[in-house]
């Protein structure tokens, strides 16, 4: 798309780190990492948000998922991994072109382990899921 | 997997707050949410890390997972959502069968700001791309 930095790197016109490339996807590192390795895996055709992306083209990009984030957490020898993906302005999204990070963990480094759990009260989780359901249907 | 909460969700042998199944998937509610709506999406077939399930099923899942999450951000009226899988106890990984958290968002809501980003050193980044590109071969 038009504008688009993720776009631009796809096609060679922004310079990445890259650290995979295949058909369906491209995977950098993320330059303002949350830990060292932190990467980026991008689909190389745009769609914005999670839920804007065709099934299809979601199930190319998860496909590759695992065997990235292996390699990742492999090479920095790490404990774990999270990988996340913001939708929205709201959720921590900057770029607006789908993208997981890959975030390489060691036990006890103190990133994201905010974790601000609560318990719904009586009878609203039935009325919460209910609300999706119907969006489901 | 014998012994896996998730399985025996999958089962029907512990009760969930469903909101959507298919043949590959099965999405409830977060009984310990961290916003109204966090949903869990899990695989059918058991596997416990991203980077140990087969790409297939991978794609299985994701070709889901859009649909879901958007079901449960318009459902919540949420302004965006985050969807996170964590690996390994390191990463906050409780249940060792694969999950997406689909975590509805509101603007400023507090939850999940945490992101302490930082710069790589001169030459680091090139260094730490090239054990990740060596994994990937």
């Amino acid at each position: 798309m038009d504008g688009c930095v993720f776009c631009k790197m796809v096609k060679g016109e922004i310079p990445v780190v890259k650290v995979y490339e295949d058909e369906a996807v491209l995977a950098f590192l993320d330059i303002g990492p949350i830990s060292v390795g932190h990467t980026l895996v991008i689909p190389k055709e745009h769609c914005a948000r999670l839920d804007q992306c065709a099934p299809a083209m979601l199930g190319r990009v998860a496909s590759s998922l695992g065997k990235i984030a292996g390699a990742v957490a492999g090479a920095m020898e790490a404990d774990g991994y999270n990988v996340l993906n913001n939708n929205g302005r709201a959720a921590g999204q900057v770029v607006e072109h789908l993208h997981f990070h890959i975030i390489p963990r060691k036990a006890n480094d103190g990133v994201f382990t905010q974790w601000p759990s609560f318990e719904y009260e009586q009878g609203r989780i039935e009325n919460v899921a209910e609300k999706i359901r119907r969006n489901l249907k």
